[in-house]
């Protein structure tokens, strides 16, 4: 089952000839999750066969333009296509302002499903949204304006039991789904047979950050530790990193560092200035902090794969 | 010099992969005037190289979404690059409210440039702009709501005087205007040397239409009689006629039928309905009954070339 991330645009605030502002669709098992909402994103969407129908929830970081312009275009769409479904929307309380307006002013009434707007917290880290597959978290981040990062959480994946066990055991359905959340068999005769020697294939829970807009900063450390995979904004290359400061941006070499201390997996660096038309500078200054660094593209596809225990 | 139009967009308001929503940049005589503005058109701007700077008029039919989702971030670019030139919008008047809202919304009182919103009239032909060299028309239109059409006028545009008659006659500089605007010149010794003798290159003014979004009326040929060249919505063929009767759209057929009978030079079809990945049927009803016909495509440039009179 997929845990697969998808780039639909890289570029910070500028627009450029040949990248799109930020949006990411993260696909956990089914459930297909927008995080931010760049101008052209529906665009995108069908570009790379995200089905408008398909999402469900949305994720905005922060309201700036570059990552919510693309809502109203997309709620459009969805109301077009005669969506009935809930859209849930997780941002600033102050987007159900801004957004609700456009949606009334265009559809008046006329509108065949709702909004839920879930106000974030920019204080503390919040658990925002759990299924029985999922857990997402937001977390504070440090630019210009109140900005959330979000941490997706597969839960805990329960091992298979090995069919060879059951049948030499003969093992009971009732007792399976207990030996698969870890516990032991006890056959008729009084033997313990332990759950390691019943079950195969236990994986590791899978799990995704995304940090943008932000300048490096201490405070969310700890809420992108051991992630497999993350995404941290990277706006600038050390040569601007005065720029950076001022706006409170990353470099490749602040991504980098987060990502190292952080301990994840793997670092996927976006958010490019329109200055760099090659972002090579950004992704070398990375690559030698943390190694497993991807300059992220459009229309890349990073599947996170299940890793044994 | 240059009466040239560049195609930004040609879908209908679903999203494709390969179009963009409505937006066009007529260019008369270095004047850029950018005609609607669906979601992606500084993305599109940036890509075929007119300068955000370069625009200081925006003409908007209607609105529908398709048409106008693309303001809101052209605008913050333009706050984003420091513009401090006064930017026009003609448009419905409740554009006023739904836009500044936004703006306001996002910058507060932080804009470097005015907005200066014209109201345009959807029940009559009005002049909505002039200046020496250009003037502008607004004519009412036949959508769901109201909608108006634009016709771009040169003015008439004066001959050269012959290089070789001026030194043959001794022709004074005081008396060149007014022979260009038509008069003839008096040797000194009575003689009169007639106003063709004296000039050449006397051109056409060249003229320009927009129609979008509607459906075939009889109301609006007038408006755009004799046009070099007409822009006119196909967004079905006639497959979908009903449809198109039901949407107050056009087919194929509609357009070239009132390219047709406004005696246009040419005809540029485009906001072309999703359904049609393929565009060729559209414009082959079309080239039936008007063979200059154009199907147009993201990226086109197409120019009005001076005739002679």
């Amino acid at each position: 089952m997929s845990f697969q991330l998808t780039i639909l645009g890289t570029s910070s605030a500028l627009p450029t000839s040949n990248r799109y502002p930020t949006a990411q669709v993260l696909n956990v098992l089914g459930r297909f999750f927008l995080i931010d909402c760049g101008e052209g994103t529906q665009t995108q969407m069908r570009k790379y066969k995200i089905g408008f129908s398909k999402i469900d929830r949305i994720f905005i970081t922060h309201l700036h333009g570059d990552h919510i312009f693309g809502l109203i275009g997309l709620i459009s769409t969805m109301i077009l296509l005669g969506r009935d479904k809930d859209l849930h929307i997780y941002s600033h309380s102050e987007l159900q302002k801004y957004l609700s307006a456009q949606v009334n002013f265009l559809y008046a009434d006329e509108i065949p499903f709702r909004i839920i707007y879930h106000p974030l917290n920019f204080k503390s880290v919040q658990m925002i949204y759990e299924d029985k597959k999922v857990t997402i978290y937001s977390f504070p981040l440090s630019h210009r304006i109140p900005t959330c990062g979000f941490r997706f959480e597969e839960k805990p994946v329960l091992p298979n039991l090995k069919k060879q066990k059951l049948e030499e055991y003969n093992i009971p359905i009732r007792e399976r789904q207990r030996i698969k959340e870890g516990g032991d068999f006890i056959t008729s005769d009084g033997r313990v047979i332990p759950h390691s020697e019943l079950t195969i294939y236990h994986y590791k829970a899978r799990s995704f950050a995304f940090c943008s807009d932000t300048r490096i900063d201490e405070s969310y450390i700890e809420s992108v530790r051991n992630v497999d995979l993350l995404y941290h904004e990277a706006t600038f290359a050390e040569d601007n990193q005065e720029l950076a400061n001022i706006t409170y941006h990353s470099t490749g070499k602040d991504a980098a560092t987060v990502a190292l201390r952080a301990q994840v997996g793997k670092l996927l660096i976006g958010h490019f200035s329109a200055r760099y038309k090659d972002n090579s500078p950004i992704l070398e200054e990375a690559i030698k902090i943390f190694p497993q660094t991807r300059a992220i593209a459009e229309g890349d596809v990073i599947d996170v794969e299940k890793k044994l225990l």
